[in-house]
């Protein structure tokens, strides 16, 4: 019941977690389901995009040369011999003084190297007359214009957007390798917890942090891999670690060094307890460490130190593991303090605020349990090792915990 | 073959979308699926959280009174009488000069009000010395410490972070009522369009828009309530359009005014075609309108039109359709630009650009076909219609694709 002896420090941890292998497994998957997705390997276009010079407008092909000079005060007419369209191109080819009425994406027929478009065009049965003159590939796109063949499309490693699934599409490919998501398991422990949605006696609590995680693993492009709840008892822990095959275990409770706190000794002897306690606040009882080639996260099971220990240390795990950017997921935004921050020399401070237009604001109530003070805040403040906190008016930064 | 006789400007079509009533059709799910939805109705607590007062640290329990004066030159003794644990309390009650140990979220027992942290407490078999006072309530949490049974605990449309639905698991609660997701059908028409992984004929492109719209749509919180496509065959999209029973329909292609755009005139036809033709380049031929209570938008079959139609009108309709905020989901970031962007009165422009350190480049190629500028730029300066581009220099604001 004495606490930590000592507490690595917060970067220290950050560092272990760093120097742990990215494994970037490969999978491939359908390009329906690659949004978001982390690309394994650069794209390189097989083809070209589009593979055929296309009209970049409604109107008539024809030989640029023939259409040179025309004007208003000088019409030019043309024999209309066919019509290209997008998906059934004219199947002929356009002579001297000959055009074929065209829509934007057909491609452009053989003989012709210009559109003019529509809005220059006086059409009389096959006759087409214009008024307007195009040079040379005018209103045409031409081969490869989109992408060209034996080009880098998009690099390795790149989150895919919305429109870099469609450039893929466009590529003609149907499946796309990319790093496969995590497999994270969450084993819950404490004999207080009751699951929501089911009775509990007066001494229980229900349980609220595998409901967090899951969101949380979701957002770092995990997949969940089961979640389990255990009773505090040693046996039942260490058959669970031993045998499971998630690539990160993420326990909830039973993080510290009290009597119950059973989950630190066994990842020791299990495996390697690399980290335990941790000199910040909230969240100083956590545990890194690994099993074989699972990571483990040992999470405090007081909810603000459980999300504040995943944002710090399981998070940055995750998304490194999937080839993601280990920076932190959450906007920021400067402004003033309206009040100081205490902290101590030494720890880091996880320091919930709001924000109240152009000033940040401490949130008064902010301890570990109270994990409605997290859904009353905007976002929070890091205070570093180094400070004492922060006086009232200093600029700082907050992190915000709502994406735009 | 004449474009369009006039064009509504872009704050009208926006209007129209606003004007469209929000549903908000309530659904409940279980909370494990809820994080990132958006709550339909307020969440008031029904309980205290916690329900009963706890150890906020590892110690003994006793009454506080007993406690008054010790220190390290007045150390006081009681006797031990049993151990509260979490979940686990104890039965008994603590008598004068009596003590419990006690571990942190252990209920306090009957007759203790204060917890003396094990750091000033020795122990001797059934004896603690205490080396410190605790004042009444001192090192305990009290009920509803956390959230006050009667009190609001979210807000109604409240789109749930991780921790929000932590908290609703910690009342207990195991389903919550959110807006049910608009249910979304993608119509893709176009003859030219082979599907990606197919092989295709040399006038053909592969289709790309679906894919990217798949992506797109989930962003915004739709559901995708399947993916067809079609020849440019006005019966078929004519009877695919009248039976369909979705939310909204997004068809993609055959959105303009030529010989094979069916999809207008049939909305018309089938219901009301509100708006056709936007004063905005690219995304021209973008229609919007309805048929019974679906809503449908006209998206133009070139990529970049498609995105950007997509962007302006319909992610913003199937984010009010869920409940969310109708606002650009995209982070926004002020540079000056490092070349004039060019314009014209009376039409919004959609610019793609690269962020390089502080300045904000506008991409050369940006034709409405080039579906790759939009993997290459960071993100997009929007020109409103009241001015002719901005000149090198102009500090303009830029809407970044990635989101943080």
């Amino acid at each position: 019941m004495r606490g930590f002896l000592r507490r690595t420090p917060v970067e220290q941890a950050v560092a272990w977690i760093d120097q742990l292998a990215a494994p970037g497994i490969r999978e491939t998957i359908p390009l329906a389901a690659a949004c978001g997705r982390v690309l394994a390997g650069e794209v390189i276009a097989e083809r070209n995009v589009p593979e055929f010079d296309r009209a970049a407008m409604d109107g008539i092909a024809l030989r640029a040369a023939d259409s040179t000079g025309a004007g208003d005060y000088n019409p030019l007419e043309f024999t209309l011999t066919g019509e290209s369209l997008p998906g059934r191109p004219f199947a002929g080819s356009i002579g001297p003084h000959q055009a074929a009425r065209i829509m934007t994406g057909a491609p452009i027929p053989t003989g012709a190297d210009a559109v003019v478009p529509a809005e220059f065009v006086q059409f009389d049965g096959d006759r087409a007359t214009i008024t307007a003159a195009s040079p040379q590939f005018k209103h045409v796109g031409r081969i490869g214009e989109d992408i060209r063949a034996g080009s880098q499309v998009l690099p390795d490693g790149r989150c895919l957007r919305p429109q870099d699934v469609g450039v893929i599409a466009s590529l003609g490919i149907a499946e796309v390798a990319v790093i496969r998501r995590p497999r994270v398991r969450i084993v819950v422990t404490g004999n207080e917890l009751a699951p929501p949605g089911r009775p509990k006696t007066d001494s229980q609590i229900y349980e609220a942090n595998s409901a967090m995680l899951r969101g949380l693993i979701a957002r770092d492009g995990g997949e969940l891999d089961g979640c389990v709840h255990l009773r505090d008892e040693r046996d039942l822990i260490r058959d669970t670690l031993a045998a499971d095959q998630a690539d990160i275990i993420l326990v909830s409770g039973g993080s510290s060094v009290g009597a119950e706190d059973h989950a630190p000794g066994l990842v020791a002897e299990l495996g390697e307890l690399a980290i335990h306690g941790i000199a910040m606040r909230p969240s100083s009882p956590t545990g890194l460490g690994r099993i074989g080639a699972t990571a483990v996260c040992l999470l405090p099971g007081n909810p603000v130190s459980c999300l504040c220990a995943y944002d710090f240390f399981a998070g940055r795990l995750l998304r490194r593991w999937g080839g993601r950017s280990p920076e932190w997921p959450y906007r920021r935004r400067r402004g003033a303090l309206s009040q100081k921050i205490a902290s101590a020399i030494g720890r880091v401070d996880y320091c919930r605020v709001c924000i109240d237009d152009e000033e940040i604001r401490p949130l008064a109530l902010s301890g570990a349990s109270i994990l409605s003070s997290t859904t009353r805040a905007d976002g929070f403040v890091i205070v570093p090792a180094g400070l004492e906190g922060y006086a009232a008016g200093t600029e700082v930064e907050a992190l915000l915990y709502d994406g735009v």
